[in-house]
């Protein structure tokens, strides 16, 4: 393990542009993580949308979530949020539409770091843990580059309620693949003691840079990126007021199907 | 089950005075409860304080907490923060110093109920249930009037590093019985899904009216009371930016060590 991360700290070295540079100053509630809406209940069925993109623009100008009724796939990059659907149409939302689970901070770059060096979806993660070596801190992480290969997955919207979880929701997951492609990752690193309100670990969607396809990462190969990190100090969770809601079994443990939905296994 | 709760609903009818009243319109940021410090990491040992006094009442005038190496324990009540020391002494802290975990938000009630039957604390919590019959809401409860009897308890300081964990603390504490007092009872119930960053169900700590005598609530018996509950709609948490708390382990499993702290039973 020790061998392994000093590998890693080997490459960010090798990296030969790699810098750290520390950003303009942050107002307090610009370094909240904000999440409308409860991962848990999200991924329990709760795709009804409630909360609208006004607001949450009050929130972030970067992020992640989903649309009303699972319709894809959603992505908030420079104040902008664009939905990715399950026919790989992509498109900038209505500040007037809803969405049911967001996540959204403002992003201040705390760090730059930039590798030319090709990287698996796992060494990238690798490489990013060794230049984020705080356990329990909350990260949003924006990659923008040429990307060798990029594939993405949307969902399908519902139809009709009850809604099944999105576990089950799986097989009717649609995937895209993308060659040689420049766009920009965006997401985040939810450390442990966040499980529950949101989805521990890392978690990106892409957007290409001419908006035209993106959806939740399922694996890529990156080419020549730069990577820009923004850690957090605090976070806040808006919980829907529905009658969805109030009844949602939280006792249940769900933590099996959060993990089949992060990497898009069915199994 | 059912019959319980019609029990409940026929106590809470049978209060003649209780009634329902919604009061003033709150803005949205006084609508959410805010933790400084992770109730797990503040279990766990992370005694040291680190958040301002002065800082925490932007964020609340109502509340509960703990001091600085957790000498003793913390009440907010109108604005004020007031320390009961395992002595038993009382007294009004400093805007200057430091809580490692406090728990706040802005009392504004959104319903108020009296009753003048006597009820212990099992009874008043069912009676508490019956009119907050949303599992998952983040309710803060204020209870004024006279009590038959209050019993707190109150740790003592810890001194050196590493601190053991509060479940250890448990043999040291102090415990407190108070007859015929006039007080108020400060608390919330917190939802199934806030387990971690807070403390699920009911926690109350308690102040006398003539603010000499409090602790965290063990056992009581109402006489006479005025209860007023604030609905919340979401949750924001801070969280430490120290050593401790970047190396602390979340995925310990410490659920039975955090019931034996709320029931201030050794084992």
């Amino acid at each position: 393990m020790a061998c392994y991360k000093f590998y890693y700290c080997l490459l960010a070295a090798l990296c030969l542009c790699s810098f750290g540079s520390y950003a303009q100053k942050k107002l307090p509630q610009q370094n909240t993580l904000f999440t409308a809406g409860h991962a848990t209940a999200f991924i329990g069925g709760l795709y009804d949308a409630y909360y609208p993109y006004s607001k949450l623009k009050q929130h972030g100008d970067f992020g992640l979530g989903a649309p009303d009724k699972l319709d894809g796939e959603l992505l908030v990059l420079d104040g902008r949020v664009y939905q990715t659907q399950h026919t790989g149409k992509t498109f900038e939302v209505k500040d007037t539409e809803l969405t049911p689970f967001s996540v959204v901070n403002f992003f201040r770059t705390d760090k730059t770091f930039k590798t030319k060096v090709q990287l698996t979806k796992d060494k990238l993660y690798s490489y990013l843990d060794s230049v984020m070596p705080n356990q329990n801190g909350i990260y949003a992480i924006r990659i923008k580059g040429a990307f060798n290969t990029i594939k993405t997955r949307a969902f399908p919207p519902v139809t009709k309620k009850p809604y099944i979880p999105l576990a089950d929701m799986l097989p009717l997951q649609k995937f895209f693949t993308f060659n040689n492609i420049k766009g920009t990752l965006v997401g985040y690193r939810i450390p442990a003691f966040m499980d529950g309100p949101n989805i521990t670990g890392y978690h990106f969607h892409f957007l290409s840079d001419d908006k035209q396809k993106g959806g939740h990462i399922i694996d890529l190969l990156a080419d020549d990126i730069t990577i820009e990190i923004d850690q957090m100090d605090s976070f806040t969770v808006d919980l829907p007021q529905t009658n969805d809601f109030n009844n949602f079994d939280f006792k249940k443990d769900r933590r099996e199907e959060v993990k089949r939905v992060e990497n898009g296994k069915k199994n």
